[in-house]
């Protein structure tokens, strides 16, 4: 069950409209991380910092079975920063300041305790760093999931991007990243341009909306837990992905009846991130609280009908 | 079983991006009753139209087993008219033309036969028209069910439409409707508040986005089906609604189970409703047809999670 997870370990400075949060640990890799050690305890970091990011943030990691030999810490560098602005809905925010740092001479290189990792988490980055992280594997994963965002659709990335998605086998994108990636706004026929550029298995996130898991001609619906207040959308979609990854490589099971499991576990880690800020609600959080969270899951979309036919 | 249905019988004029319908059969009621016409076959309705309208449009509905007894038919007068054009996203519209014709001096008319109906759907209408049926009924109904609109939330109609909701069991809503009346942005809250107000049930509908239903601390969702297109998103809402209290009306149930079942019956109906212009693709349907879209909602939304707890 081990699970290879590579993307940013970062500093992010959040305002909401109900507070700012200064500058807290964010980046795609540490919410997979947090979110995916529920359910497994063989995983691997991949991911750069400078030496501004403080050790104990890096030894909770590893106390929660995260293996960070292949973390590389940067001397006299800086971490990448992220700074945003979230909108009276939430549904959109601002990028204030971006500040790569040691992103931007990023090499990721895969120790050999990691190359015969059986699953693969690609959380958003450069597509050209996920191809490196792939091409230096031993053996092929059980199962490769990609997170990606617009940025890398531009016409500067997108050949990289598809490079990347012709040889992974979940992708995980929003629901305007979908449409923009196929030129289609009907989510139904994104998802089907998207298959013929590789992946078998394509969620579509859409935030308070939900998610949708499609594999050929099969389609599966889990929907957002409905809250009273989300005060803080950063790192859901990350969150998501680590349980979704996290389950899976729990159960070794990559039929689509446990990835629907896989997504509804997603949707329920996803719902516990935005009520705090950062990784604040993941950190605290126990197994009993995750399980009843998956069963409040049941009870919203669970109904009995007798059909006649 | 007996369902009375309030609510206009109109000319609709819909231009999609898809095309143009021309001057076609509309309105809340007519929607409602064929969508219901399917589970339930004692339906009364009330309503009006002027001399323009077609009498092989109300044979058809007669056929479907509409008492037509309480549709007011106004000699020299002209039906009520509203002419519509969708956006390129099928979300939003504008309205080119709306003429009230006899809908401006409506005084609905509730016949002997009408006045122990079971159930009650009051289509959206002014909220005085709505109170007059309430008002004309002899017994207390098993179930009333209000369908609104944010037009009648300003402040010249709003103490109407609080009145109104206050006799109600079950309120249909949009999702920027509910937050225009409780004046919160979340839907959790929304309900809350709208709880307060009178309906014990309250269904929030969002579209491509599914529905939601609020009882006390129940919250069950329905998503809406992943369609490849969205053809014409007229009569939706309504035929939603047709569909369920044609469901409880048959079953004569009125448990937050079986509402459940009738959200997701609505939603299937409306799932037609949208693959076609006007009640065209309604008229049509057939039982099997609807068994196998429920069908689809089960593979949609089922999963099978053990918890341990």
């Amino acid at each position: 069950m081990s699970l290879l997870v590579v993307g940013t370990v970062a500093f992010d400075d959040i305002e909401t409209p109900f507070g700012k949060a200064g500058k807290i640990v964010g980046g795609a890799a540490t919410y997979i991380c947090y979110s995916a050690a529920f359910f497994s305890r063989d995983i691997k970091l991949v991911s750069v910092i400078g030496d501004d990011f403080p050790m104990n943030e890096i030894k909770k990691l590893q106390i929660k079975g995260v293996n960070t030999e292949g973390l590389q810490i940067k001397q006299g560098e800086k971490s990448f920063y992220w700074s945003g602005c979230y909108h009276a809905d939430l549904n959109s925010r601002d990028t204030l300041d971006t500040q790569l740092n040691v992103l931007a001479t990023f090499d990721p290189i895969v120790p050999d305790a990691y190359k015969n990792s059986e699953f693969v988490m690609l959380g958003n980055l450069t597509p050209t760093l996920q191809l490196r992280v792939l091409d230096q594997l031993n053996t092929q994963p059980i199962l490769v999931v990609l997170d990606t965002m617009n940025f890398w659709m531009s016409e500067e990335f997108i050949n990289d991007l598809k490079k990347v998605l012709s040889r992974i086998d979940v992708l995980t994108i929003n629901d305007e990243e979908a449409r923009l990636l196929s030129g289609q706004h009907s989510l139904v026929k994104a998802a089907k341009i998207i298959h013929t550029l590789g992946p078998k298995f394509i969620i579509i996130k859409k935030g308070e909306h939900g998610a949708l898991l499609f594999h050929d001609h099969q389609v599966f619906f889990a929907p957002a837990l409905p809250l009273e207040e989300v005060f803080d959308p950063t790192g859901a979609g990350d969150t998501f992905a680590g349980g979704f990854i996290g389950h899976i490589a729990k159960t070794r099971d990559i039929s689509f009846d446990n990835m629907k499991r896989a997504v509804i576990i997603g949707s329920a880690m996803a719902s516990f991130c935005v009520e705090q800020f950062g990784i604040r609600c993941l950190e605290s959080l126990n197994e009993t609280q995750i399980e009843a969270r998956v069963q409040q899951f049941i009870d919203l979309v669970q109904f009995d009908i007798e059909l006649i036919a």
